[in-house]
């Protein structure tokens, strides 16, 4: 059998019958009918069905045959035959053929499966045979070559591909090339962690992977190249959360000659075609909102407009009010924002709104607490609406639009962002509870005229990148008012409440560059100490320029509505950032590090347990900086374990989105079975002998279980 | 002025006389007239003139407009018209119009540049202004943001563009789909060094950087992907030669139910296609070679068909020579063989037959000597043809099928490696000096059944890589000689001598991988430990597959003909693995250190000069482990600066390709101006304290230059 002749299983169809093919694939499943074996040969194109009966096959390939096993791997030969009427199968494309198979060969077995590969059922009306959410994720990545091969996930990764080439397809009929940059890079202060790798030739020096190419990409535009993309990785050293991996795939653009209309226009046709791929019609055009817009009407940057349910901005209504809570918080000039649950009566009652919202819910989200208002008849109905002047009841149901079965939440609090944040979270969860949210729909917007700058305690810091044009350049550097003041020519591109990739006009004039290095607290020697090859790049002719940054993962499984970015990448890191397929990270040799000058970091002397290889409990013992009493460790052992395998469980059952943060209550707890007797660690000053500092007559010690 | 209006300067033409356009780009070149100053304003498209005249431009914008310097950014508005007859310039495609500039602003200025950009000149037969060689490599590196700014470079990058385009195009056409593997993966022993990044997460544990995503691309096929490619970046921590970078671009690919012919079919119509783009088209079909015919022909197993000038077996005609030094070789069971240099007795002189290539190159190649004949009428003439019979003489004659006016090179030695190694390069080294290489021309052949094994000081090791597929199974694993006969099922793709790209049909069978690694001396928990991950993927059914991975910077680098591959890569290191323009590799803040785990390495105690921030007379001091004496230092530090001027001055002029190795003759060197005195360091046992070992009696000491 030569494979230049085979056919693809899913294609076979009613035109095949009467010829003789040559297939090769994967046993998908099997029945064994007495004297018959049915066989769904399944290929990257499909399933078809294999006949192997003692009347057409020779005797060997029969007996071999009744040693198939699912997943084994396989070439055949046969003629392919209609199916007799009323064994059609409707499960798959190729269901009204079969094949009957005259020669065979099995090309490898497989070892039972860890989890089932099929998809397809062999007989109409049978439930499909494997449902995913049953397994759990390490196991699937562990095997991950088996899980890549269910038909689902294969799909997954063949749409990403076609969104790629109809980017590309898409960028080169507008002039852009891609050029390459670098993965071995210099560390430069850009926010988030960077990864580093030692260099061997240049000891005690780095290079770090590239968080994006953002100098790279500027650079190329005072190269000239006007129109540069590329889909390319980049990498963040940061704790992950559920939807973060630490390498990810950025299509990265930027071009010359160009301002904000450009890159609208540009990424709107891409993400339209993007969308395209999956079936998804986008609506157009792509509605615009200031971030101040966004922030006013859901607390967020990134609005979520798949349903409305906007805040109301309350403060001027209760002005004199008597209610002395409210009158407290305006007094602290404080803010008070609500929204309109429309006819949500029937749905969250009194109880559910007093004792889950206003007592748990809301303040988990960093407010004090929350008034609800039920909307009976033309009457406001709530366990604080007598404090209320009958003008400001009317008032309220007119500001809020409110009618017989609405329900108000307000939220009142000294701070504005408090308010934005737990009304935002809150108008999300409401509207995830009660269902306002339509499948299938998608919502996109530009967020624009972001801050400049934002003030944190390190002083006034840049909200985007500090390559980030302003939106006039005859500010005062030393003036936090003004900088406080400046917007930014930067936009988020944002569809259903997910960031899918931001971008800006930058700073092409060096003296505003240098501007905005002194607002951030940065010498003309600390700028060129940190950036000076970039700032030495904008002294030659840097034309105007500006590009945005896809986040490839994301858009990718928003089209594609897979749960997670790892649904849609072939080998993922788990969310320890490790690989449980290949176990990467490993230790390494010796030799290895040896070469990188890093031989001190494994020759000095370890703490107890700072050795992995060294028991759980010593190693425990060490990060926490506890010691503990060799009696105490058989109990503590124990405690370990338990915790250990209720992990495993938890994670074994844990959902793909992010845990929602509910609040629970303090307490001390001590060890059990253990009188209240100093630890004899106490007694010769050991027992924080670890600790990693010590501050006036205190150590600093972590807790033990975060 | 908008920039959606805007023009481009290379894409106007006769057809836009009369109309008013709007240009954007970079002042190429300036001359001013008296009244009238004329601008070569270049975009990416091309250049145009333009034309400021106090006739047709208000005051300001002519007032301006004599502040123009070169690689100045502008924006400009004016009317297209016809040169004056005359004052064309054939030089640039808008030769014949100019536009007469109304309208103007300077977006950004420019400071003097360090080495020209514009290449083209104002006036037809002015000679260009710009010659390349003269501008040293690492100031072109330093600011690279200027050199790519040349049309020439940006054309580089522009045709690299086009050539991955059309592999992605063709590839998808043949059902190829492209997916992401890690760049965060887990070190494997595959030959090279890899670079490992620490984990933050893993204390201790290491990332690597894949060296190629061999192992990834398997599991794709186990995953039952079929046809899986990508354009992906791979690292290797080697040492530097003038054709490699610490990182590389590869295009990676492989098939599943597929053999050797699907392979040399896709990549022969592939490599035309890209080839094409450079606009050469490549003999076709490919010619085949195996391993054994390449070594017998060419000393190479990357054979150079550009011109013939093959290898001659001679050892049978000497077998009773008188000749003793052939004699003895042939009793040490020794190997002759030749060349023969067509009509070269011209230029091939006794003197330089003797002299430089019997005395100085061929020694250089590995060789003891060379002996040579010219070819005079029908008789051979030589310094040693007296030790020949007149039998040997007319064999030889008759087996190099030589005439009158040729030369005949050869070479004896009792290695046949020695033999083929040197002969080899002299094929090359006469070739290249007798100018027998057609320009132009390019030779591409597959190169196929490599031995699979090869015995080192190692014992055996797999010569290409441990997954590659034996020609047959039935070896046995204990009997080496039984393995170095075994052939491999790989094939490597040769064009003009070089190695563009290589791969191997895969082994599939558990128990044969089992087999190779059985081998290669790895017990199977030796197996386990080091690919545990991949042989278990190889027990759920893997297919039939196959693949090969081109480098796409050489295959680039030929089509585009540059002479490195760091013309076509848009941020390349220099030979140092450093980056000139950012400063990658670099330190980092002691925090980031921290983070990693590891501190340790910068806590513990330098040595003296260990620091590279001081004087590079002490880090010499330290890497050289050698110390000297305080009143030492003003001299050494001279000979340093010399040494470090001369090695600049060197590297300015450094051609790319690799040098000629020749011998010269080893001589002690002692300081001058120093009398022959004891140092104190002697004296008190400091000379050598910074040794990094001791063996013996003996302080092992690196020398101070390599």
């Amino acid at each position: 059998m030569q494979y230049n002749d085979r056919s693809n299983c899913g294609r076979l169809g009613p035109a095949d019958i009467g010829k003789t093919v040559h297939l090769a694939g994967w046993v998908d499943a099997l029945r064994d009918h007495g004297e018959v074996l049915f066989v769904h040969l399944r290929d990257k194109s499909g399933i078809a069905q294999l006949v192997f009966s003692p009347e057409f096959a020779p005797e060997d390939v029969y007996r071999q045959s009744t040693t198939l096993r699912n997943e084994y791997c396989i070439n055949a030969v046969g003629r392919v035959v209609k199916r007799d009427k009323g064994t059609e199968n409707p499960n798959i494309e190729t269901g009204d053929i079969e094949v009957v198979i005259t020669e065979m060969t099995i090309l490898s077995r497989s070892k039972t499966l860890p989890f089932p590969v099929s998809e397809k059922a062999m007989v109409d009306n049978e439930e499909e045979t494997i449902s995913r959410e049953t397994v759990s994720e390490d196991l699937r990545l562990q095997y991950r070559y088996l899980d890549l091969r269910r038909p689902g996930m294969q799909q997954f990764l063949i749409k990403r591909h076609k969104i790629n080439s109809c980017v590309r397809a898409f960028l080169e009929q507008n002039e852009f090339i891609e050029v390459e940059t670098p993965v071995l890079t210099r560390s430069t202060p850009e926010g988030a962690r960077d990864y580093l790798v030692p260099s061997r030739v240049n000891p005690k020096h780095f290079y770090a992977l590239p968080q994006s190419p953002q100098l790279f990409k500027q650079l190329l535009m005072v190269a000239g190249f006007e129109r540069y993309y590329q889909i390319t990785r980049c990498f963040r050293d940061e704790d992950l959360r559920a939807n973060r991996q630490p390498e990810f795939t950025q299509l990265d653009l930027e071009a010359s000659f160009i301002d904000e209309s450009f890159i609208f226009g540009l990424i709107e046709e891409l993400l339209c075609r993007m969308f395209e791929v999956g079936g998804t019609t986008l609506p157009r055009p792509f509605p615009h909102m200031t971030w101040q817009e966004a922030m006013d009407k859901t607390g967020s940057d990134r609005p979520d407009l798949r349903f409305e349910m906007y805040f109301v901005e309350a403060t001027d209504i209760f002005t004199h009010t008597q209610y002395s809570i409210f009158k407290q918080i305006l007094q602290r000039g404080g803010v008070i924002k609500g929204i309109n649950v429309k006819q949500a009566s029937d749905s969250l009652s009194k109880n559910v709104l007093q004792n889950e919202y206003a007592k748990q819910i809301v303040p988990s989200f960093g407010a004090k607490g929350m008034t609800w208002m039920r909307v009976t008849g033309d009457r406001l109905d709530s366990n604080i609406v007598q404090f209320f002047s009958d003008r400001e009841q009317r008032v309220i149901i007119d500001r809020f639009n409110a009618v017989d079965g609405d329900v108000i939440l307000i939220i009142a609090d000294p701070s504005l962002e408090v308010v934005n944040s737990a009304l935002g979270r809150l108008r999300l969860h409401v509207a995830d509870r009660l269902d306002m949210i339509p499948k299938d729909l998608f919502k996109p917007v530009w967020v624009t005229d972001f801050p400049l700058f934002e003030y944190t305690e390190n002083g006034v810091t840049s909200s985007h990148h500090p390559f980030t044009a302003p939106d006039r350049t005859d500010f005062d550097p030393a003036d936090t008012e003004d900088l406080l003041s400046l917007l930014s020519r930067s936009y988020d591109i944002v569809v259903n409440g997910e960031e899918l990739g931001g971008g800006s006009i930058r700073i092409h004039d060096p003296a505003t560059q240098q501007k905005v290095f002194s607002a951030l607290g940065l010498s003309p020697e600390e700028a060129k100490e940190k950036f000076g090859f970039f700032l030495q790049a904008l002294d030659f002719g840097p034309p105007p320029h500006g590009g945005l940054a896809l986040g490839m993962d994301r858009v990718v499984a928003m089209i594609l509505k897979t749960p997670s970015i790892r649904e849609v990448t072939a080998f993922p890191k788990n969310r320890s950032a490790f690989c449980p397929l290949t176990e990467a990270p490993s230790q390494v040799a010796q030799e290895q590090l040896e070469e990188l000058g890093l031989l001190d970091l494994v020759k000095s002397e370890a703490l107890p347990g700072s050795n992995r290889e060294q028991e759980d409990i010593d190693y425990l013992s060490w990060v926490s900086r506890l010691g503990f009493e060799e009696e105490e460790r058989p109990m503590i052992e124990s405690a370990l374990k338990n915790a250990a395998q209720m992990a495993q469980a938890v994670s074994g059952i844990a959902p793909d989105f992010e845990p929602a943060i509910s609040v629970v209550q303090g307490q001390n707890c001590f060890r059990q079975g253990t009188s209240a007797a100093r630890s004899s660690f106490v007694k010769t000053g050991d027992l924080f002998k670890n600790a990693p500092s010590v501050k006036g007559d205190y150590f600093k010690v972590a807790s033990i279980l975060d």
